[in-house]
């Protein structure tokens, strides 16, 4: 029981498309040392997390093992693998190690909260390597839509671990390396106890397609628009800015990037030399002075952000900018699920405006930067690991991967997020399930996904709110009437007299009836009153609001 | 300016999918006779209308000119056609037309309200007439995914105008009516003055596939089941139902109904005689009894709808039976978009019970309900109208539908919700803007989408809601501190001190240097109190909530 033991937790994005967060472990059982593969952050939406600003991977049990952990490193700079490496800094006080573009990425985000810049430790792809307590960790570039992306290669003291990161097979993708299977292979030629694997795009069932495949078709498009044209893709795609940018420059345009998130991924992508031939760009107060024929803007805001770059020009102007009837809007990108209204939105408003709007449903102007499943077999084939563990996808895309490996001969391991899989020796298992969750940050603080809080807002959204007030006298008798407030409601219900006055009414009544024993108890008078707030709203208004009572006693 | 014109006027459905309210009118201007095609309603979402219940077009327009309605005309019973029927009908006083499918499903409406269920009235179909004041109008047959959809053919004295409803060219369509284009060659040979058409597929380039198409395919996929077989679609697209039972049948398998829309939809098929051969089928409690891979339970809940049959089944027992490893279930439907997460949600639970899930991804189990462009263009060839004008579809689709028409040298108009349309002489303009809308049903009431309540509730769930408590003596002093009430806020934020704490000491504070005008003057006192409370959350957690003030006057 005593000897040591190599594990890998997911804390996020095993069960989830999002909130990217791994732990792998070697030592004792409860005394291994630590490192965490990627910090990312989900998203919330009016459904689950009204108001909510971000949510990160709850990390209270690596917080509570703080003074092992060794590192924290970045596959790369997407928000759902970086974007709470800032956020979790002070509680988990570890260095973080990434490449060259992401390591630029995640200092801005540091600097942004105050913590130390220089807490962000660059290094080189394989065969550079960092020690980390018994792990020696590497970086091996391999293709996606972010430049140097990177597999993470972990070797341990049980052998050689290879995390995935999130990646596809594309030998042209025209910014960054190429995946490189002989440089894979030579990796892998020694034997490799474990691949853990990217799997969203697990039920796509054709080979994937290269970036340098849409270039072309992007091209023909900018050269037959009349009018201005204007372009959106995930800022971080800075192959598909680039290939965007190429295509209007060949249509004879002069470019404007727009948009915060555009400019600041260019910005990155220079500094650290990842992207050397970008065109020349004009401001878009330059752009005021050359016809818009001649025009191709890139901006931000594909999945239909209300404060993005395209959803103000639908809207209306954006920085001087405006569309026009003949002008054409090209989404190279695609919706991901639950951003359809936004999206939507935005198309309705140029069709409003007269604006032709194409988007990725003929395949032609985006390709996706996952691995499908015949590049997951590929991948495998040539790792030919002991063990696949399927992580970056629902349940549902973790249980096909499983399939997938089995159907192939392989062990394949079902793993959700809290999910602590012992890699030791020759099967593995799983050794300990570990209470994870989601911290919300909402506004400046971060609060339990549990706690309430946000429970209470969707019910205040859902039945509206009624407050209570009550002044209780010294000798228990209600001071006046209550009164009450109402937020969310209607004015008038079935009785067509104002609700407010009809649910003080009934109070009032109750109260006059209530004996002494429930004036004396503050819960009794809460249920009481609350009880009859809910009656008298659902035979008025046919819903119960959510209900707040303040008593106030004088005594 | 006082002779007579054909109006057209849509109040629900142009602009958006969903909520179809059309009005046409004739006689001399503002003294139109009018009738209404279809009256059906939205479903609300958490985004933009959280607690409500329903959409309901907003209907002020007609109701101000209530005497003038002769009648309300069903063109079949889907809920975006139907379901406001009842919720209208005495506001609008009108009798109301369906055939006897519809009918049906307008009566059941009309009885849970406590209308007469007479006020519906069954017409046979084409080339029986209703006359209503100016108009004559026929149902007439056209295939859609319900059975006893129908066209509207209106007869003027301005000439012939058809609506097409909702449709699809489905010429074997298992049950119901098949499109019958010599039929409507046979309609519109002396001329067809303007169609008013479905533009819901306009973007779908392929002719739209038939009904029994998908039966082969679904009846494969069940004999080649090992366990149970559960699927679901609409409940209302009979055929469907039909199609999925008999695969069952034929796979040697009992059929059970789940889900109180299911079992009535079959019922009034039943009733109505539309539905003549459907298999027996037995009891929830019978089919304990029967082994699982004998059983194909058909279920409601295609959309994910948290109540709905599939739901329940996914989150555990439902009526008794379960699902388990090795089951299958198939979704024969799409996904309208919006509800994709709740889907998912579902997918991902029955991946946690080792159920295989079967979607509409591989496009073998199921077909569109509508007419793809190619369809479009040939009912438009068929009809030869003078006049197309696209409704049913948001703004990019009726844009595209008159784009398609002009292509093909007809003349297209463009007409939103609110926008009037004079059908008279030989050049259709729009005559008039009238204000349109939406009315929410919420619990029993109905309020406008813009009087305030919902945008309060919007507002609660994203910021949380403060309620501050003041009493004022007879001097205009405070009586004792002012205090708070908090609901959807965390507790501490950056000083670590209870939020209600700091928020109740910088209110008493405010109000300690308060000079007696402000504590006079219920606005200044309000406005102060609230600024005090959102200047101290923004600084506190970082974001501004819903106040609301109480002051309550001793005086």
């Amino acid at each position: 029981m005593s000897s040591e033991r190599l594990i890998y937790l997911p804390l996020g994005g095993a069960g989830e498309i999002g909130m990217n967060a791994y732990v792998y472990g070697y030592g004792k059982p409860n005394a291994e040392r630590l490192i965490v593969v990627d910090m990312g952050v989900a998203f919330p939406d009016m459904d689950g997390s009204p108001g909510v600003d971000l949510i990160l991977p709850d990390i209270t049990w690596l917080q509570e093992r703080r003074d092992r952990i060794e590192a924290v490193f970045v596959t790369h700079a997407h928000e759902d693998h970086v974007g709470a490496v800032a956020h979790t800094y002070e509680r988990l006080g570890a260095p973080i190690y990434a490449r060259a573009f992401t390591a630029n990425i995640a200092r801005r985000k540091m600097a942004e909260h105050g913590h130390p810049e220089d807490a962000v430790h660059t290094v080189s792809p394989w065969p550079e390597t960092v020690s980390a307590g018994p792990f020696q960790v590497s970086f091996l570039p391999i293709s996606h839509s972010i430049p140097e992306s990177s597999a993470m290669v972990i070797d341990t003291p049980e052998g050689r671990v290879i995390h995935s990161g999130d990646f596809k097979l594309d030998e042209t993708p025209l910014v960054g390396e190429a995946f490189d299977p002989e440089l894979w292979a030579e990796v892998s030629k020694d034997g490799v106890k474990a691949l853990i694997c990217d799997s969203t795009n697990v039920f796509s069932q054709h080979p994937g397609r290269s970036e340098a495949s849409v270039g072309p078709e992007i091209t023909k498009l900018v050269q037959s628009a009349q009018g201005m044209v204007v372009a959106t893709t995930f800022a971080s795609n800075v192959a598909r800015v680039k290939t965007l940018a190429d295509a209007g420059v060949r249509a004879g345009r002069s470019i404007v990037l727009m948009g915060r998130a555009m400019r600041r991924m260019i910005e990155a992508s220079a500094e650290t030399g990842v992207l050397q031939d970008f065109p020349s760009v004009v401001s878009p107060e330059e752009a005021k002075s050359i016809p818009r024929e001649n025009l191709m803007l890139l901006v931000t805001g594909s999945q239909g952000e209300r404060r993005a770059a395209s959803a103000q020009l639908a809207r209306g102007k954006y920085q001087g900018m405006e569309m026009k009837e003949g002008d054409l809007f090209l989404f190279s990108s695609k919706t991901i699920p639950g951003n359809e209204k936004g999206v939507i939105r935005i198309i309705n408003a140029f069709s409003e405006l007269g604006v032709d709007v194409v988007d990725d449903s003929s395949g032609l102007y985006h390709v996706s930067g996952h691995a499908n499943r015949p590049d997951l077999e590929r991948l495998s084939e040539i790792v030919n690991p002991q063990v696949v563990i399927p992580m970056h996808g629902e349940h549902r895309h973790l249980r096909e991967h499983v399939k997938i490996a089995e159907q192939n001969g392989r062990t394949g391991v079902l793993a959700v997020n809290g999910m602590m899989v012992d890699l030791s020796g020759n099967k593995p298992k799983i050794a300990e399930y570990v209470e994870t969750g989601r911290t919300y940050l909402d506004g400046t603080v971060q609060i339990g996904a549990l706690d309430g809080v946000v429970r209470d807002r969707i019910r205040m959204a859902l039945n509206g709110h009624v407050v209570v007030t009550l002044i209780v006298d010294e000798d228990d008798e209600p001071l006046g009437d209550p009164w009450c407030e109402l937020k969310g409601l209607p004015e008038t219900g079935r009785s067509k007299a104002s609700l407010v006055d009809v649910l003080e009414a009934d109070l009032g009544q109750w109260l006059g009836r209530a004996d002494p024993k429930t004036m004396r108890d503050d819960d009794r008078l809460n249920e009481g009153l609350r009880r009859v707030v809910r009656q008298t709203s659902q035979d008025e208004i046919g819903k119960k609001p959510e209900v707040s009572v303040i008593v106030s006693r004088l005594s």
